[in-house]
């Protein structure tokens, strides 16, 4: 296609989105559901076909030289493909956000206001190589009654296209706009700038991905976007933390799955807690395999061990990446305040937590973190939408406007003002 | 101050307000309001240095050649100051929103799960000629425990200048850091340019001004713009509607205060309503020197009536455009579902008004139009966060993301996930 075809091709892929978000802001739970599981029972007689789509990217994808890590991502096999349609199911169980009553306003003018839940309209979501990602997000957006217009990554291009076809198939099925839900059918990195440039049609941008995906979406897009950056989460082991629990969640934060954004990267403990914790606890995380950078008061904690406990020194990069790995830096603070300060400075507002048994300290450090989710004597894994009772998630927000944290379904509404009146003029 | 100087100082100028923003979080409401009370006074006993910054303004603004509605935006009366004084008292009585329960989750994991407002950080306005802006949106973004960096119109430089001084005597006065609220201190676009790209420092941008400005801002900034375009609202009579109610709503909707957001640019009208309902309301717009500009439909009526009424034929940019002014495009659409959809393809999302007797036809429209403020049977002049029971509001969002509708203090908030746990792990 040409830059111009291009263009008038996603124009009018968003003006049918629009179209589309009209109606299914107006559709029956029921007839939502049916869509989805009929789109669930779709996946699972698909196996083939969503097989064959599979083996061409995963063809190309060798041809290119992708690593083994993003072969896997992008692999499709009959196990993940029942917990895709699995997945599709349980939306279907949510309850739906759309015409739920959040306030209601009496004025003395006599007028009926209602606050009221309705989809946010036409949603695009930007995503890298996880073909699964296709069903998820159209999963949810319609059940949010919102229309969606799908960017997938190049990779993943044949199994996508399989699934927007069964996606199509299901909604058709149930009665529904087949333009509720639009794959973008060109990969060219031009569609995707013109897509973000369409603020009179499209309401939002939510990519999924890594940092230079969200920066790009960020930096040209007149949509507003909810980004989901990083985690560069923290645990802080304040000066009254019980040891036991300090190195259980510790040890849990870190290496129970290195690789999501939940887990921490920093470990910060109590000057005058130091020299006790810290030694059992680098022992537990080396026997987890875990790569040590510390600054200079823990190494000399570390020196004085007579059982050797390896480690590097941390350098200034080390206290805000995100190493996703079996790497953890960490720091000597010498009060609440500076542990505070430093996540604050180097965090990324994502989960934060810290041990202790002083009231006084746990309040300040709920209250002074600035991040998403802060906890007391818990686990930074458990920032979650299905463990924060939300039952799915779309993402996990580090923006403080509109969603914050996990983003389940009613973070895809906006809500309107419903107002009766008899008559009433000003 | 050469563009290297501006951008140091407006970087470093969001850095204080970043640090100032952390305290003003864990700021009790008694402190803030002491504030507020204090700034209250301030303005009061300040009557003639601010008379004599406001006198500079004028005066340049006379050498400029503004015009005279623009010099009675920027001139400062002692009755308007009384005025903009008893705004900042009312703002300290409004409940603060900030460490409200919103929800609690209770797993079976045994967390303890609240999710809390608190504010958004730090936040930019960015606004144009009324100087009292300064002293509106420097009140609320206080009292919801946001900084603030203000960017006032370069013809009200003076006058804002002299506000920001006593803010930061009543910031200083009740103890509070004065990087809280700060006037940027040029008027240079640079230094705007600059703010819009501090989006590791900056939360949210609200622009107030006409559409220029703001899609200037949405178009320039990385930070999240929550914006208010503008007002093109619409009154629907429907076949069912009411007659006398048809009229006073429709007069009262255009010409009780006809250059504000929420008042109507445009009447709908059912074609089985029309040839009774038209001439009469045409009539009394025009008794109130209201200029029509109406669809041929609308014209053939009129054109039948004895007595005439003067009229212009609508062109296709009379259904978009937002006149602020005694001017009204009138349109006869077949049916309820073609009004519904004209106001989607057409109007601003603002304020839409359907007038009617059929609960259906009501509940039809409600639903169907996709804006802020959708009406039964009321004039669309009470979208307002006073009418809305916000207490005061700082805008009126057209957006879809995080507020829609009248801003109030609520919707210059965040919120974050505040977890209690006894050593809960993954």
């Amino acid at each position: 296609m040409t830059d111009e075809q291009i263009e008038q091709r996603v124009h009018s892929m968003a003006v049918a989105a629009r179209a589309a978000s009209h109606q299914l802001a107006r559709t029956s739970t029921d007839q939502k559901n049916r869509a989805l599981l009929g789109l669930a029972s779709l996946l699972e007689t698909s196996t083939d076909s969503i097989a064959e789509a599979n083996q061409k990217d995963l063809a190309a994808g060798r041809r290119d030289g992708l690593s083994d890590a993003l072969l896997d991502r992008l692999l499709i096999t009959p196990e993940r493909l029942r917990g895709i349609a699995e997945g599709v199911r349980q939306v279907a169980t949510l309850p739906d956000p759309v015409g739920e009553e959040m306030e209601t306003i009496r004025p003395p003018n006599g007028l009926d206001i209602r606050k009221i839940r309705v989809p946010i309209g036409v949603i695009g979501i930007i995503y890298e190589s996880r073909p699964n990602v296709t069903i998820d997000c159209a999963a949810l957006c319609l059940k949010s009654g919102n229309a969606s217009l799908l960017r997938g990554g190049k990779e993943a291009f044949h199994t996508n296209t399989a699934f927007a076809n069964l996606i199509t198939r299901a909604l058709t099925e149930a009665g529904l706009p087949e333009q509720a839900v639009q794959l973008i059918p060109t990969t060219e990195r031009y569609a995707l700038n013109c897509l973000l440039k369409l603020d009179q049609l499209v309401h939002c941008i939510i990519p999924r991905g890594g940092e230079g995906l969200i920066r790009f979406v960020a930096e040209n897009s007149l949509i507003p976007v909810i980004k989901h950056y990083q985690g560069v989460c923290h645990v802080y082991l304040d000066r009254k933390a019980d040891p036991e629990m300090a190195e259980r969640i510790s040890v849990n934060a870190k290496c129970q799955r290195p690789g999501v954004c939940n887990a921490i990267e920093k470990l910060l403990i109590h000057a005058e807690a130091a020299p006790a914790l810290l030694p059992r606890i680098a022992r537990q995380l080396a026997a987890h395999r875990v790569e040590l950078r510390v600054d200079e008061p823990a190494a000399a904690i570390l020196a004085r061990e007579t059982e050797s406990i390896a480690y590097t020194l941390a350098t200034e990069t080390d206290w805000t990446e995100e190493y996703l790995d079996l790497t953890l830096a960490i720091k000597v603070v010498p009060s609440l305040d500076d542990a505070i300060a430093h996540i604050n400075a180097h965090g990324s507002g994502h989960s934060d937590a810290i041990v202790t048994a002083d009231e006084d300290a746990s309040r300040d450090f709920l209250t002074g973190v600035d991040s998403a989710a802060v906890y007391c004597n818990a686990s930074t894994r458990f920032t979650d939408g299905f463990e924060f009772g939300m039952g799915a998630e779309i993402g996990i927000s580090t923006d403080k406007l509109h969603a914050r944290g996990p983003m389940g379904l009613k973070e895809l509404c906006s809500y309107k003002f419903v107002i009766a009146g008899n008559g009433q003029i000003r």
